[in-house]
């Protein structure tokens, strides 16, 4: 699987998760002392959930948000990730197209370093994204998210390769567990597309039972993990300062230590 | 699945592995040296290995040994084991008909609270010491390890399941992952297992690939972790310090912290 730069951060299994810390705030303030909170934490990087966001029907406030936070967010890469409702989203309720064209000036701006997009949204958008973001050297997610229930092995690992046909420089699938063997599912499918796609991979299973994929995805191919800083923005979410140690443990641990 | 009481102690699924702590001293003087280390930082359970000390050719030396660990460890439970070489055990070059005379006198002296035997042992000596340990009140666990490799999900199912229809109190499968698949194979066997058997489970992959089986098998239906107190005496085992903030930093996320 090779490793992507973005903003100088290496995207890619390399034994170690980075983390990825979600910021979620309703306004300006509250995303500002959000990052304040979060910063000195040192999350490897930043994802703004601009569907959380009041702002999100006004294209240039979700820009000039956009500037501050990356301002602010300094060498640690922001992620720009607007999420429908069914899709674990907050209270955005932009059709599509606008959605679209948040990403698009998103883009544009070069003010963001990553776009997160859902994959299964219509195939001419997730096109038109991935040529936009190239050509403003905005690398992107697609992603598949399912907040009901998690699909099987198989169609798990279909989704990564999706995403890498699709164009995208990082896949990433977020299920919700309904038993134990979801978890086992989701860790295997990871497993079985890193072994085949040469893009990086994310993966997560949500909730309590999704635990050991947030605390051990690394291990079976997962570039990257959730922690919060000052608010849990999935079910199941471990804080930055609850996962750093466990994450350390573990990573002595499998080393050998 | 049933929860069993072995000295006051509860075993079986709980949502909490208890951490048992193995004793590997080659002399007295070694394993009262290493009782004074780990019973401070109180581990539920005690395993005394037996095949690492040097008495294990004196039976008289060996219940000694026992009843000073017993009188040591107070009111948690020991777990007396003897493993051939080819069980990962120590320096033991006892026939397994001496290796039986041992349990037998550990079951009589009534020192110890559970044997750990190795179930492919000839099905004479099993159902021999499943009879001495009950009628002396003494609990068993039933065991298959396997150092080399991890056999298929089905087959390690299958070892547990054995472990309850020879009669054991506790079925317990260690096995050694070649890749992380393996220990994907472990845990899917384990859960299978915990809702078909009535009997307290504990399950382990080693080695670092294992960490995840080891930090994560209580979600999976193993009731019981190894953590060591002073000398690590299976690869891959973290020590009680690493091992207990980690699961209660899990526990809490698992349970919806």
């Amino acid at each position: 699987m090779k490793r992507i730069q973005v903003g100088g951060k290496a995207i890619g299994r390399s034994g170690q998760p980075l983390i990825c810390t979600p910021v979620i705030g309703r306004s300006r303030a509250a995303v500002l002392d959000e990052l304040a909170a979060l910063l000195p934490k040192a999350p490897d990087l930043i994802e703004w959930r601009v569907d959380f966001f009041e702002g999100f029907g006004d294209i240039a406030a979700v820009i000039d948000m956009a500037r501050e936070i990356k301002a602010a967010a300094g060498t640690i890469p922001v992620v720009f990730a607007c999420r429908a409702m069914g899709e674990g989203g907050g209270f955005s309720a932009l059709n599509e197209s606008d959605v679209v064209k948040l990403y698009v000036a998103a883009c544009v701006s070069r003010c963001i370093d990553i776009i997160d997009y859902e994959m299964s949204n219509s195939p001419v958008n997730v096109a038109m994204l991935r040529e936009v973001s190239r050509e403003n050297g905005v690398a992107m997610i697609m992603s598949y998210h399912n907040h009901e229930f998690t699909p099987s092995d198989e169609e798990l690992s279909g989704r990564f390769i999706e995403a890498e046909v699709l164009g995208a420089d990082i896949a990433k699938v977020v299920v919700m567990p309904k038993g134990e063997e979801d978890v086992l599912a989701l860790l295997s499918a990871t497993l079985k597309a890193s072994r085949v796609c040469g893009i990086p991979l994310v993966s997560m299973s949500m909730g309590g039972l999704g635990t050991v994929a947030r605390v051990f995805g690394w291990v079976f191919g997962s570039s990257m993990t959730f922690g919060f800083g000052k608010h849990c923005s999935a079910p199941g979410q471990m804080s930055i300062e609850e996962l750093r140690p466990v994450l350390a443990s573990v990573q002595h641990a499998v080393y050998g230590g």
